[in-house]
């Protein structure tokens, strides 16, 4: 294991992130709020330190391999969090350090739970920099799929169409440079003009920067108590809101074959066709169990029922209501959304769509296969063949989520809450979502949690953003056997 | 298709099944119960007439193919259920057709879920009827299994070690049918060793012998409202009904084994381990929720624990206690156990142990390809290679009945339970198991659901005891296809 690079790397990255803790100090400079300008000011003092230190460790080579590429991605999100967590402890926003660790992880990995019962007494730099992470963590996800989870064969699709790059740098070629620009474009611009539109809904400058940041990066931590509750009759918001969820929900790549007006890709493409079909028949689903019982006028319905469908399935969680409140089955529609997720190659979170496209056409083959054991059809996805490698990855993924989960499940069980509580307490942390149902519902934090489940919770945000092969592989044995 | 001789196996079935009758009959007779006396004959009588016509239907070839094969067993289940259900309702003791064919099918699917809330006013021939199809299917389950299923690549698992029979009869090998006879007499075995030991512990020899029934053939319905709560504190029978299902869930092929004097094959069998490594730590976990806080003496914790764990587990679903009012922990873990089920080749239901081994092993793989994407280490089972046809079916078996696990549980909250309960009543009928949680808990029954929700419970079970892809692809146009 070459330590040298990999303490370099996480050096430099930690660099970059005392940089970008100006910005929030910027205002809270200009909101005078004292107590955020020190512990912004001592958070980047720390993290400069130890960033200045690591990234002069001297290392023998400047070769990565899997091995470190691995230990790179998973300690980096992981360091990352805790020192965005400084912040929060340092400003005295957030004194606890489980509570901090939690938030800075549920902002970093565009999660969205809060362990904050009152986000609105807290400094406006502090509640900026939570949802500024959101925003970084966003784009920290985009260099991901693109340039290190593909290469590492995790989930096994090529995300991008783009040639796998090798993890060692000298192989990172001019077209994934180019790519990811590309990519930084979009999402800039999603951004900007996410911003203008909610400005002009009539929010302010404020909150249209921190609700942009927290759309586009599918995050859904909210500057207010109620989430986007206050917001419930202002149609116009809400529907750009849910629009804008839906959009970050994409694969980035389809914006770009729209840009050089290969309109024929983004049509047939089926991740994106079933991505669409399964938010509208959500829609459906969760109306038919709302109108006439919980609200009254059909318009009304399905603006509610929208807009609880986009954020679940993108894994970004802002509320405009009190979905917990709602009939069984449309909670039940929601949940099962929570294992849908966004698309591959987006800022969602989540199983993701086309995962569960391949799984679909798997089971599919092998109801067929009772009859016709010896035949063995491949699986087409977007009229290419899927390798077998690909199509055990994901079963694999599938299998081993749901083996998270319910481990997950169980551990937090031990703290008393009602079975569909706990399941839904590890199915919005694991699904990068936000809110979950009952004592983790959209009214209610997981602030009650002991630090111990705060934890576990924060590393089941790290699993499900890593797409759970990186991280666990680095608890195996035999990852540190040379 | 070939229809004539798929009609003359189910006439004969027919037939069968109004023999069997007879001895429920006779039960009646002994306890002079007339309505139940004429329920009985009137059942035989049609199931006799339309046996006979069926039997005597021409057909061009007596060839089964595995069209056939899938079409004989699928509706066999269903049209042997449906019969099953005619004594509940020509005797007057469960009027409601929906009702009883609910009750028929959790006793031919050894599920065990009951929608009678006063078993006890029940004519003691129904209620015998009810437990002797119980065994009756378990056995029905062994032939499947046995002989037709393996054939046809369900599951992929060669679970018997016999070679494939083909489906046509022709090739039912003289070593297939010395099989099922050394099935069946250890089936016979356990039952009547069963039986003698529930007499001895102090019960009579009716509640005797259809506890045994229920216990063999991991089926669960009770001859008392509270199941056998009321047995609670009779520890021998506690322990005698908990072993005795705990050895009704491991492979029948491993006493055959115990019989040959290979010790060595039983003790090395790796499903048979994890059958009871699963078993021992999930009586520690949930007794670890019980202990002081439900139960104060540790004896009576792992007593109830292991009841209530082997129970569930091996797919059973009597009850000694009501352990919906457990921990949420000892809960979680129980609810864990509904999608684990026996050992394939036990009369168990559910996913097996079998199937969560190759999974587990799936996913370990699948961790460490992480690392080293170009390894390909074979999955090994019983010191055997599992082929890659083997591990496909196992995975998308648990893809399978997750989807039909959630879609049932999304129809079933269209009655507006609480999302545990709603799961737990699906969790229950497809794993064949009998009680839930919460409103379909062990002091509950199935009879607040309506008569839509009844027939899908029941469908269900069906789903569940036929290994999902033998029902499902009857369900698919191309199966209708020439």
């Amino acid at each position: 294991m070459n330590f040298g690079m990999v303490a370099r790397v996480l050096g430099n990255l930690l660099l970059i992130e005392a940089a970008f803790l100006s910005i929030p100090l910027g205002i809270s400079v200009y909101y005078q709020e004292r107590g955020a300008i020190l512990g912004f000011l001592l958070a980047m003092g720390i993290m400069g330190l130890i960033g200045l230190f690591l990234a002069n460790v001297k290392s023998k080579s400047s070769r990565l391999k899997a091995r470190e590429a691995i230990l790179i991605v998973t300690l980096g999100w992981t360091l990352t969090s805790f020192f965005a967590a400084l912040p929060f402890v340092l400003s005295g926003s957030v004194p606890n350090l489980a509570d901090a660790f939690f938030e800075a992880t549920s902002s970093l990995t565009t999660t969205g739970s809060t362990v904050i019962p009152d986000v609105e007494s807290l400094p406006k730099g502090v509640l900026f920099w939570r949802s500024f992470a959101h925003w970084l963590g966003g784009m920290g996800i985009l260099v991901l799929t693109l340039a290190i989870l593909p290469s590492l064969g995790v989930g096994g699709l090529q995300i991008f169409k783009a040639e796998s790059p090798g993890p060692s740098p000298d192989k990172f070629t001019p077209r994934i440079v180019a790519t990811t620009k590309i990519l930084y474009t979009i999402y800039l611009a999603l951004t900007i003009v996410q911003s203008l539109v909610f400005r002009w809904s009539g929010l302010s400058l404020f909150d249209s920067l921190v609700l942009a940041f927290g759309t586009v990066s599918t995050g859904g931590l909210a500057v207010y108590n109620d989430s986007l509750m206050r917001y419930g009759s202002n149609n116009f918001l809400v529907y750009a809101v849910a629009i804008g969820m839906i959009m970050s929900g994409v694969n980035f790549s389809l914006y770009y074959d729209l840009w050089q007006r290969r309109f024929k890709q983004v049509t047939v493409n089926s991740e994106f066709r079933l991505y669409l079909a399964i938010l509208l028949v959500a829609v459906v689903l969760v109306s038919i169990g709302l109108y006439g019982k919980v609200y009254e006028s059909l318009g009304e319905t399905i603006k509610q029922s929208l807009f609880q469908v986009s954020s679940i399935m993108t894994t970004t969680g802002y509320t405009t209501a009190d979905y917990d409140r709602w009939p069984s089955f449309s909670k039940g529609v929601l949940f099962l959304l929570m294992f849908v997720g966004g698309s591959a190659g987006s800022t969602a979170g989540g199983v993701k769509v086309i995962r569960l496209l391949v799984a679909a056409k798997v089971v599919r083959r092998e109801i067929a296969k009772t009859l016709h054991p010896q035949a063995m059809t491949p699986i087409i996805i977007n009229g290419r063949v899927a390798s077998s490698e690909v199509v055990q990855g994901v079963t694999s993924f599938y299998l081993l989520y749901l083996a998270v989960f319910v481990i997950g499940s169980l551990l937090i069980s031990l703290e008393g809450l009602d079975p569909f509580s706990s399941m839904s307490a590890v199915a919005a942390t694991l699904g990068n979502i936000g809110p979950g149902f009952g004592n983790v519902g959209p009214t209610a934090t997981f602030a009650m949690f002991s630090p111990f489940s705060k934890l576990l919770l924060s590393f089941l945000m790290l699993v499900g953003r890593l797409e759970l092969f990186t991280l666990l592989v680095i608890l195996t044995p035999s990852f540190w056997r040379e």
